[in-house]
């Protein structure tokens, strides 16, 4: 995906968010959105914006000498997502159709994310899922399934930190035994690390592996070798979350995307308004205004 | 009101709608952009938020060589609000209190904003003024029709173009004989200028004088010397948007604010969450999570 000039009011929001998390000093709070304005005035707005997001939360990381800044906020919503899973887990048993049930609930769970710091308990995420639950969802089931069917190894990528406990519940949908689970290499923003997948108790359910990169999203030449002839060999890949998307959209591969639509340069590529849930393929290049035919 | 770390990704987000504006040019608006964030690397963060942005406005206008980059934007919004003003007329005059359905019309019409540049036609912008009207209003209902009994003179210092429709309900109702309607000095923004008050026919009934800078809001020490002394010497102030309250709140003139709350910054200032109304006087200075007792 190309960077546009949307992208660079909403690295300065991150940025500021960061250094929020990284001191509660004002004076420090302020020399890195400094630093952020003059790295973001020179910087190469020819890369991608998911290159440019990993370097920028580099430089947050090195400035504010921290190499987790989000490491409570992740805590937490881990903590909190997970008190919900026993009532999710009843509700997706008890409903007509488990697996459209748990899908619904992880692309939901994708809305946990650095917007809504202020979730501030169960409740607050319980609502914030009920209420992406009625967003409008545009899938492919049929090739989903049909793909599910086939599969005998599936890659599962995931995304944040908190969200990755409702991808428990689909992961246990669809068969936890063939499922690999692949988490970011190290910290960036609120993205899901080992840690987060262990915290929520995914490594007893399914194997977990690191990527490798500390990209918010999968830039496969940024990552592990294994972890590339991981996603070559696997006879299905889902890929959770926009950053996942943004870097993977169109390489051919049979990945299926399943992300909520959270900022207006992704919803021109895909074709569809902020808000929208997707599960779907995009094989060949996703341009502005030319989503894949089947995905609607 | 002072500078918050928040202002930076806003001034960088209307920059990148000013560029817009100005041009189709992706070079060109790349071009605002990088200066945009150049300048405010170096920007003086001591400044209150109305002059970093009276003078971020300015450069804009320059380096797009247009004097108002918002024209068509304005005009639009205005004949939008024009042809409302029967039916939201009729319905001011059924209403079991013509003067609060007016003041609420006011204050919802606050919404038409940069933020809302996609109100496409009049459907959009009443859909969005009967929406607003169920937000919640904050109001010092008794102290305002006291004030607006005794007073002989009124001072309506308007807001953004679109919007100075709706003013017009508020100032037909409170009697336009005694009002005089200012407007910005110059172009800023979406701000409306004597040419938006005259397109929606406020002159007709009122009358209307510029306040003589382009700040967006009332700077006094900016303004003609013939305005301020219209501000000291009339008897009662109706200051319309959060631009006005941030440069007259606390200065103990008799000002009414109204108002809805648009970011965290002044939220935290109002006690009021983001989205409230307000109706009030802050004749006091209005510090963070203090605000005027009889508001609440």
């Amino acid at each position: 995906m190309k960077m546009t000039l949307d992208c660079i009011p909403c690295f300065v929001r991150q940025a500021l968010e960061s250094a929020r998390s990284m001191t509660s000093d004002p004076t420090a709070q302020e020399a890195v959105m400094r630093d952020t304005l003059r790295w973001l005035h020179e910087a190469d707005l020819d890369e991608s914006p998911l290159v440019l997001s990993q370097r920028l939360h580099r430089r947050l990381r090195q400035s504010g000498k921290l190499t987790d800044p989000y490491r409570e906020v992740k805590a937490r919503h881990n903590a909190m997502a997970l008190d919900l899973l026993p009532q999710l887990r009843d509700e997706i048993a008890s409903s007509g159709d488990p697996l459209a049930t748990a899908v619904c609930m992880a692309a939901a769970g994708n809305v946990i994310d650095m917007g809504i710091r202020s979730m501030a308990d169960e409740d607050d995420v319980l609502k914030s899922l009920r209420h992406a639950m009625e967003e409008p969802f545009v899938a492919q089931w049929d090739a989903f399934r049909r793909s599910l069917q086939d599969a005998r190894t599936i890659l599962y990528l995931a995304d944040n930190a908190g969200e990755i406990a409702f991808d428990r519940l689909l992961i246990e949908q669809i068969g936890p035994s063939r499922v690999t689970v692949a988490v970011r290499g190290g910290p960036v923003l609120n993205d899901a690390t080992l840690s987060d997948a262990r915290s929520v108790g995914l490594h007893k359910i399914a194997e977990v592996v690191e990527n490798g990169s500390d990209a918010p999203g999968t830039l496969l030449d940024n990552c592990y070798p294994e972890f590339r002839k991981r996603f070559e060999a696997a006879d299905m890949v889902i890929a959770k979350g926009q950053g996942n998307f943004e870097s993977l959209a169109g390489r051919g591969h049979g990945v299926f995307f399943l992300f909520k639509v959270k900022c207006p340069v992704v919803a021109s590529q895909v074709g569809q308004p902020v808000g929208t849930h997707i599960l779907g393929q995009f094989k060949e290049s996703a341009h502005p205004g030319k989503p894949e035919k089947d995905v609607a």
